[in-house]
């Protein structure tokens, strides 16, 4: 497994088997967009995940924010351990502006050298991220950044 | 509106009003249990938010704990202005332990003066809460410490 990339783990199997064990996340109807040059972006329309002010659920939000995280870190993980879990620690949000339309979710860290090592050793190793949350009401507009995110994660072999 | 309690404003209809605005809580299918002497219990089942692990799914308990607090801001806020908005500031979680039944939130917190003076004169009032989040399995057992969340809410006039 030591040659796998995290962009190779980044199948549609993997989104299939995610989605059928997170239901929320087929409510929440969040689709797995983009892994690219280390950069994750996941996303969901506004609709099922809007609140009593017609702007995005805080809830939902934080809800992406924290999938997003966690895939990032599974990605990166199961380049060393084949079907390493990875679980949330702690999380932070602060919200800037409402969201008025598609939300989506953006994740690019420099995962450092300490997490692979541990995870070598079959230890259980953190990751600190940021993730930032951004809305557009349509595609051609810029992407307006409602929120940020940090969240610390754990894989464990 | 003085003389209103957030007790008296914990109605079915507001409960009937908050789902029908905010969709995602159909799907976690949040209940508002209790509201009682200043504390705020909701809670929903592990099933609709259940995760890879079958255990509560960390946005799942985030966004239990965004809406009770929201809910507590709000009740708190409609006994000065009625019909006050909320929203979500700032948050901070930190999980203890594996949810692996029932979850819920539940939010007792002082409310200091200077909110609703500051209602009272038609301004932002900030309210700082923490929302403690519990596991159960079955309803004779002891509830188990899940999370800790902390967030915080702007009541506007």
């Amino acid at each position: 497994m030591d040659t796998a990339t995290p962009e190779s783990l980044f199948t549609p199997e993997l989104m299939e088997w995610i989605k059928d064990n997170i239901p929320l996340l087929n409510s929440m109807e969040v689709s797995f967009d983009l892994f690219q040059q280390g950069e994750l972006t996941i996303s969901c329309p506004l609709e099922p995940n809007i609140n009593d002010k017609g702007t995005a659920f805080g809830g939902s939000i934080a809800a992406l924010a924290t999938i997003c995280g966690w895939l990032y870190t599974t990605l990166y993980a199961r380049t060393r351990i084949e079907d390493c879990a990875a679980v949330i620690a702690d999380s932070q949000m602060t919200y800037h502006a409402p969201g008025t339309g598609r939300i989506s979710a953006r994740c690019k860290s420099t995962v450092p050298e300490k997490f692979f090592a541990r995870l070598s050793d079959r230890r259980n190793a953190k990751l600190d991220l940021t993730v930032e949350l951004f809305s557009q009401v349509e595609e051609q507009e810029s992407p307006v950044k409602i929120a940020t995110y940090n969240g610390i994660y754990v894989a464990m072999p």
